[in-house]
């Protein structure tokens, strides 16, 4: 029998991932995006021409559109999503339609259709705002400073009753900063193409001396995989993060490194903070997550020159 | 100078003993109600008159016609909602669309006309859902049950991303089951219908031991004053309710006693939960909110006594 699952946000970084991991346990996965989040479907084209999965590109605010789509699912995994603080900051109203409201309507379509099992992609790195606990373990109160990060709790709060309410599944998974292949996002990225630009002068956001932890795409996926497989009846939420915090300079020497220049002259944009909305200190605890057998297995140095090989043919 | 402030749901119950503290202090008040949820204007009547306060029977959800009221606020008590968790459970998008965008709405006021203050009516009795700690303070992690729960709380997520990034002051009352003149809602009122129409059987809905803290309007709207004054610069959260939660059967006794009644005979619905979404067992700890000097002052039979006293003759 078929294997039906639904990935939303599936053209991206980790969508596209996911659903390479999906097609090969078996399923047969349909994948909605709008393809606003500067997407393509070109990582989707080979399960495509293969058959083993379709899409939609549709906009997951429309209810009636996602309730037309004939199939059966087994689970959703919802990743769509505006994925930029700064743009949340900018534009409040189009951030709460797409990933409040939107969470929201993916929510409806489980109980319309009568969907059990949800895999949410929350967020680490931006639903605790400026944390007393460090590590930041999930009990931890929600007092997001952006936007972005206060839609990412408030789809949580939905997940909460509507898992109650309606007896289904559902796990949220608050992602720290994810980076490797096909991520065009982050500040890695951004580091490249200035060092590209100008391999003298490297500006960097903020006073450098943010802190936060990155998790290679391998691991995140594994973790998708490991919170999938031991889904159980409720809502729970787990932290996806390295268990190890960098400081943004140390990421630029790291790169600066990796490239072979040398001489690079830093520049710092003023505060603490890279941009409005960012949290500065991220370090979210992993415990409960490598508690089920999870562990990170790509350190941030293999991570960078795994994600720079991809960038320099890409 | 005038000073002026904007109370939203300001005909219901809550919201109209507050523009009674607010125009008693010599605020102008603005009210905005779009008396949908079984009000009229009667409690504003006098203050309309004497021109204390001018009323709008405007939708929350409606931003242009919020921005169209020819004022400057000093600040923002928003109290409008959607009040019935049940409703919530059978209609989840008007839920949603009142409570979470509502006030969503209300924050893109404030922002877009630079209105300073915020006291925000969120829920004590819902947001946490079925808590570990009792009673339980503010930093227990939210955990709704129901679709109310998951907007009061989606809200404070967007009050606590609102104030961090557009340096609004804002202040949630997170209110337990609040009761007294002027309230047609909640279990007091149901008790005192039932036995009015059959003073011989109560139907008490759940299994009667559902336990919760019921704080008194007059110390409520002490509560709403004390932080009002004492509101500060960021976003802060603050339990409102009693210190003391009763069992649903006790009140059923406490009220039979009041009312002279005896040999009722109780019957009960089935479960631990009077319905779908009801937390069983609420004590919100109120020890942040008498650190400010508030004293609950109205004890239960009390407090019942007087609300009976306005049933009586309302």
């Amino acid at each position: 029998m078929e294997k039906n699952v639904l990935v939303t946000g599936g053209c991206g970084f980790i969508g596209s991932h996911l659903v390479d991991l999906l097609v090969d346990q078996g399923f047969f996965v349909t994948v909605v995006d709008d393809l606003t989040a500067n997407t393509t479907t070109d990582f989707l084209k080979k399960h495509l021409e293969e058959n083993k999965a379709s899409f939609y590109k549709y906009d997951i605010r429309n209810l009636d559109l996602l309730l037309s789509i004939p199939k059966e699912f087994e689970a959703i995994f919802h990743l769509a999503a505006q994925p930029d603080v700064k743009k949340s900051v900018e534009n409040p109203e189009y951030d709460f339609s797409v990933n409040t409201m939107g969470t929201f309507t993916i929510l409806e379509l489980m109980r319309k259709k009568d969907i059990r099992k949800l895999v949410f992609a929350g967020s680490g790195g931006t639903v605790y705002g400026d944390t007393t606990t460090s590590p930041t373990p999930e009990v931890h109160p929600l007092r997001p400073i952006s936007n972005y990060g206060a839609a990412k709790a408030a789809a949580e709060m939905y997940c909460s009753s509507y898992s109650s309410l309606y007896n289904l599944d559902i796990i949220s998974l608050r992602l720290g900063n994810i980076y490797g292949p096909r991520s065009k996002h982050g500040v890695m990225y951004d580091f490249y193409h200035k060092l590209k630009t100008n391999p003298k002068e490297l500006e960097i956001l903020g006073d450098g001396n943010q802190t936060k932890s990155y998790l290679y795409i391998e691991d995140t996926i594994e973790a998708f995989n490991i919170l999938y497989q031991s889904i159980k009846s409720g809502y729970d939420v787990f932290n996806v993060s390295s268990d190890i915090a960098i400081k943004v300079v140390d990421i630029a020497d790291e790169i600066i490194k990796l490239l072979g220049i040398k001489n690079v002259k830093f520049s710092f944009t003023e505060g603490k903070r890279g941009w409005k909305g960012d949290v500065s200190f991220v370090s979210p605890d992993v415990t409960k997550l490598m508690k089920l057998g999870w562990v990170p297995r790509v350190s941030l140095s293999n991570g960078i020159k795994l994600y720079f090989e991809w960038l320099f043919q890409a």
